[in-house]
């Protein structure tokens, strides 16, 4: 099921929104890892491979401190809204296949919640 | 949306679920941590919360291997499988309230399709 | 051997040293989790055992992104950097066992090295 | 300092030392992805890359398992220790550039150490 329908403690209906999308996020990128070493050329190269391994890493993060009930995961979630944003302009910017659009799409979404997670406790 | 609906390149329907099962696992475990903690007890015993730490860890991880496609996912599904078991076993014996049963039933949830993920590849 | 000793790519010494710290950091906090956990009472409470998992993770997080040499783990370490300092003086608050001040005076030497991470790339 | 410097609880000279060889195969495994993208060719192939990132996060758990001191590292130790094998084997095919030499020596290492701990639990 959606993380969105787990039972879980004292997490918020928005911040369970949020949890979900950073799981998301982390999801479509480290498969999107894969799809473009498998297509090679300019998807390769090193700086489009590690924005999306960064983005996982701090998106899975992210998630893990909200789940924690962590107090600090705005500053986790500010983070994680700069590198979604960075990594879904360079998924733009690979062109207009499938994979890269889903992503980029995802990249967004996540974005926007984790900046207002931020904002929210900031 | 739920992890079951993102476009992920090379991930079949089985597996898809199987990475859905692993991250909602992951996910009522670690949230589930956090409420052990609060309620203080045996629910805060070393050896409970352990298990929970350790089974939401080996979820992650197995969730990231069919994530990029590793061949070797079917070995890490195979020690997942046996930890979300005793972690389910360690939640039914907490009692009966809500997390637990819902943290309990994700397990098994989580342990039956990485079973069936280790032994399809076996 | 230690961290600082490895062949590492592109990583000068004071990164790397901040690299060894990080994970010198995280694996005193999760022993140290456990520890509280078998000595319970207020080593136990929730606040406590959250901030060394928040900080074990965020560590870790730090030094992956430097050992892919990101352009972005400046602003990871900046997390870390804080979270360090408020896991150090929660620990300090435990009182004078020699496991909390291993935790403590590690977590102070991370959170120096992270916020001159932070700083340098700022 | 080095990690088997470190004051860890209920830790043993031995499994301090395979802790030890967890983070360095983890660090140098993820700092010769980046090598290894920037070298491009064979180097950045998927199968090879892929190996890498599976050997760093196998590598990460086990540490993690065994700093907290969990019954079940042996079964994440028996998982990276096969996984450490086939890194090695990959890396040496790379031929002999120092960057592959260093983390195929590493693996080797980690597969050994985490071999025995597999075994000493069996």
């Amino acid at each position: 099921m959606a993380i969105e329908q787990l039972t879980l403690n004292q997490v918020n209906r928005e911040m369970q929104q949020c949890i979900q999308n950073c799981l998301d996020c982390h999801s479509i990128c480290l498969n999107t890892v894969t799809y473009c070493l498998q297509k090679g050329g300019r998807h390769a190269e090193l700086a489009h491979i590690q924005l999306m391994l960064d983005c996982a890493e701090i998106c899975n993060t992210s998630a893990n401190f909200m789940l924690r009930g962590s107090d600090l995961h705005a500053r986790t979630c500010g983070v994680c809204a700069e590198l979604c944003q960075r990594c879904a302009e360079n998924c733009d910017r690979m062109g207009d296949d499938a994979q890269m659009k889903a992503c980029a799409d995802m990249c967004r979404r996540c974005a926007d919640s984790c900046r207002q997670m931020a904002m929210a406790t900031a």
